[in-house]
């Protein structure tokens, strides 16, 4: 019916953006840069910073969707093993992943003239990981197995929660001085979390998943039993405190070894069309006219080189014991912060801490390290996989 | 990351929907009821009428692309041919389809005491069917390519078109009188969509396809080329008037004879996802406290009963020349409004001619003609497959 008014912007904000991100994709692979690349810059080119046609709201819910969808896909392709073998050095990589940035920002923006809290909320934006981007180079460059691989996604897990709490200290300080009590709830119920699921997850779903689908009528239970768990455990995070993501990819991970290949396939086609809502609502983010100011231009910039850096030299040194190509390899994977970073500044503006400049700025280095990580990924694993476009090993 | 504040919502909502839908999906499959009727009760108990714990809102967007999705996935079932050879007789249904209803709404609601306009508004609202539900039945027994089938898919195609044109109508009278040139080009424009992508369309798609494909670099290209078709037809078809779903639809039917499987099987991976919110959503909209007055609740019952009556009629002697059982079929195939009538509804409310009293009983009407069109098909399509829960030849 002519009437669905109020529907109309649904399909052609679809249109626009996946048509968008797919165009700028093929021009990158014509220019031999990563597809995901274009993907961002459909979302620049879409967003405030050019044309203006499209808000980072009104496919919000898709970008949300797309992002779990595209870790669970890759917990799928990781078994438990696979990542409990890595937990070591992973967790050197993460801690170290977080210490350097934190301390880099913290002392380049109290530099710059800001006051001592709103610096430390620059440098706590900083430190998470957005792991999402470098699952999908990885995984698009079929090397989801390679160590290095295993060890980002498992510091990438760790890093978060450490994150969580390095924010919760941030903010109380910012808010008058440290809640321990606060503190060591959050601390516990995301460490309780990622433990328990990580631990009994796997096995549990193993002997159970069998049984619940002996029981379901309906077809395809084991996809509707694999979304309640995806669902489930991606709520369950974050009500730990722990983002969302994180428990999608545990749920990928607890059912690696249990589903049947069925169940990849339908998820993939979800990843399939909303990965680039993800990938683009990072650029549509961006709004280049904060840049305007040359100051806050350098700053950004700046702040952009130290983010990019100090992942380099925490993560690196924390695989320092696996040989440069892999610390180089673990390295660029930490990089991106894609939206993480925006959140932490999101509440600092929320408790009145942070500038709108500041904002601004964290914006900027949360989509130039995302933007910067793919080719940064291809040339630091080119040695393994010398022609990425002529074999792509796709998780399929 | 803990920050993610404003996402939390989301996981919540996915799993209370998608995890009620799919056990009162189960529940009615044991109690040998369709399966989709409990998606729909699903959508009654989370919704204002019993727990109010999720909103129709806060699902739209999901609900909105999962009928989407619903009707690509079976137009793609449908060859062009299969639809025009049955054009006559599907014209005939969806003509008579269109008046009786009309005019048994107009005269039942006008005896009521309603106003000339009002009683216009509540028939042109109990006109359009929503195919939606009535694809998923027989797709689900599979059985999309019965003769009825495709007459029953056919006839919705040129209903929406006829319902378009009498929503004009009724509004121009309700705006003080008929605007001939405005309505000339509505009804062009929509005819001539339909016409023109029913008759170019599939050609070529069948032509361009493989050229695209070709000098495209990305991996599944088809499915991207097949996506920016589904969005970009759903979306001119709500510029031209006609329902974004008629879009998606005739998107299918135009890639049916071109695409490969893996096409079907990763839009199947959105669709199984998705067609739940869409189905839960319809419940969500019901709020049974507006029959709270027993004078409400007594016209509500009658025009749920004259919408399921009308329809059979109308287009049960369309096709009657086809014999008993067949008319039979197409009549109770046609009788589900869903979220069609309630859209009708909501433009009478907009232009201030239909009561919240006459709104809550379109939504009921909608709402039960949708429930109750899953056991008339199952029992009007039981000759031609005994056992659908035993063969379950579903699409995939």
């Amino acid at each position: 019916m002519a009437a669905d008014a109020h529907a109309t912007s649904l399909p052609l904000a679809m249109l626009l953006v996946f048509g968008a991100a797919k165009i700028c994709g093929e021009i990158c692979e014509f220019l031999r840069m990563p597809n995901i690349v274009g993907h961002i810059i459909a979302g620049v080119i879409l967003g405030p910073s050019v044309l203006a046609l499209v808000t980072a709201s009104s496919v919000r819910e898709f970008a949300e969707l797309g992002v779990l969808f595209l870790l669970f896909r890759v917990g799928l392709e990781v078994k438990p093993s696979d990542l409990a073998s890595v937990g070591k050095t992973a967790a050197t990589v993460a801690t170290l992943g977080v210490i350097v940035p934190l301390a880099m920002g913290y002392v380049i923006y109290r530099m710059s003239g800001a006051s001592n809290i709103e610096s430390l909320f620059v440098g706590a934006a900083m430190v998470a990981t957005s792991v999402g981007i470098t699952a999908q180079v990885l995984a698009s460059m079929g090397l989801l197995s390679a160590i290095s691989s295993r060890i980002i996604l498992a510091a990438a897990v760790i890093d978060d929660v450490l994150g969580l709490i390095v924010l919760a200290v941030v903010s109380s300080i910012a808010q008058g001085g440290i809640n321990y009590i606060q503190l060591g709830i959050t601390a516990f119920l995301s460490i309780a979390f990622t433990v328990f699921v990580f631990s009994v997850g796997a096995k549990t779903v193993g002997k159970m998943l069998p049984k619940v689908e002996r029981k379901m009528k309906s077809g395809d239970s084991q996809f509707t039993i694999a979304m309640i768990l995806l669902f489930a455990l991606a709520w369950l995070a974050s009500q730990a405190g722990v983002a969302a993501i994180i428990g999608a990819f545990l749920a990928g991970v607890a059912l690696s070894e249990t589903v049947e290949h069925r169940v990849h396939d339908l998820a993939q086609g979800i990843a399939e069309l909303l990965v680039p809502f993800f990938l683009a609502s990072i650029g549509l983010a961006l709004d280049v006219s904060v840049l305007k100011d040359p100051a806050t231009l350098w700053l950004a910039a700046i702040i952009t080189v130290a983010a990019v850096v100090s992942k380099l030299i925490g993560c690196g040194l924390g695989a320092w014991p696996l040989g440069w190509p892999d610390a180089k390899r673990i390295g660029c994977g930490m990089v991106p912060r894609g939206e993480v970073g925006m959140v932490v500044a999101q509440i600092g503006g929320s408790i009145g801490v942070i500038s709108q400049q500041a904002y601004g700025i964290v914006v900027v280095m949360a989509v130039m390290t995302t933007l910067v990580a793919p080719p940064l990924l291809q040339w630091s694993f080119r040695s393994i996989i010398k022609a990425p476009e002529e074999a792509p090993l796709r998780i399929e």
